[in-house]
């Protein structure tokens, strides 16, 4: 028999998704924006972004109705506390985008300089596979996908330092391009910590269906 | 008649502001550090950091045997859910004072600039009302000082772009110090997220106390 309480948890697993898919769309955008030059795109960027936070407050209300009404115990709770946790990771991937793209309006607005956007956009694709790695595995339970979005991260961290590393030499050559590399290193580090979310997902989902907890370097295996 | 969550809540309130307590001395030893070039104590923050992730891990466990085993509705619920948050939020905090750590050691690893350090010392300060003052009305349920936390994050977002500027100023005019400039660049900011995380936290009150969602521009008044 059905309980009344899965057809709840499906419907929070299906506003997760959505939202997430606002994430994966902001994210793109903002990209596109800064690759392309096209300052249009921040203002769909932070189009999205509200709706990301209405979304955050949605499923939080929602989670919190099961919690008052069901009192869920066990693989319920542990699911819920995890969504109220992922609904945070994903509001604070939307916050990334918009800072991304405050920094890229004004990157577009100085001088071009000759910057390794290559990277840049490796960056946001990682960031973008990750994002729907960590909510795929989420709502398929699937651990071993999770495990590869933590592998991923370390990609990131890595692609991270290269563009903080080239930017630094460029600029130490070019001064007149100090803010500009600042830009571009803002960018990055904000990539990289919108990975640093989705890891934070896939961390949750092996605690929603394993119950171990591999945060703050816990064992898993 | 006291109940036995009302027990449990106390307890977990203590847990939280012990966990307040590791996160401000961690802020003030990684400040310590930077200004009187004591390399010494980011290894004791480190250590700290440690301290506040376990801190973590126990909120989180004791959150779930309450909701599992009281299935607490209305204002205990909203207590325990505002903890969930809170917890996350300091453990952040913690985070972004370890980051901290990480640009100070490479700043004091370079030749010394003249840099506005009195703003970052400033800044460290604002940060620490701001954890403490947030754990205050948390603990007592003061709304109104919840709301003066919100009013001193504008004051770090202001001395974090003075310190970007004069940073940004420099480094045009001394290309060699680019990268302590960057450094200082990325403490500041690493405050500035400590604070944002302070906000989160008095966001929280307010909602665990007035029922009212303040984030994402909602209106409290």
């Amino acid at each position: 028999m059905e309980r009344a309480i899965d057809t709840q948890l499906e419907d929070l697993k299906k506003m997760i998704l959505l939202m997430g898919g606002h994430v994966e769309k902001s994210l793109s955008k903002v990209t596109a924006a800064i690759l392309s030059r096209d300052v249009s795109l921040f203002d769909e960027v932070h189009a999205i972004e509200k709706r990301i936070n209405e979304d955050h407050i949605r499923v939080d209300n929602v989670c919190m109705n099961i919690l008052a009404k069901q009192g869920p115990v066990a693989n319920d709770l542990r699911l819920i506390i995890s969504v109220l946790k992922i609904n945070n990771d994903l509001e604070r991937m939307g916050d990334q985008t918009v800072n991304i793209s405050y920094s890229g309006k004004d990157y577009l607005g100085r001088k071009p300089i000759q910057a390794q956007l290559s990277d840049v956009q490796r960056m946001s694709e990682i960031a973008g596979h990750m994002v729907k790695g960590s909510l795929d595995c989420f709502v398929r339970g699937d651990v071993e996908e999770a495990k590869q979005i933590l592998l991923m991260d370390d990609e990131l961290d890595s692609l991270k330092n290269k563009v903080l590393q080239d930017a630094m030499i460029h600029m130490k050559s070019n001064p007149d391009d100090v803010e500009a590399g600042l830009d571009l290193i803002l960018i990055a580090r904000n990539l990289e910590r919108l990975g640093d979310h989705a890891t934070n997902i896939a961390e949750d989902v092996i605690f929603a269906f394993t119950g171990k907890d591999v945060r703050h370097g816990g064992k898993f295996g």
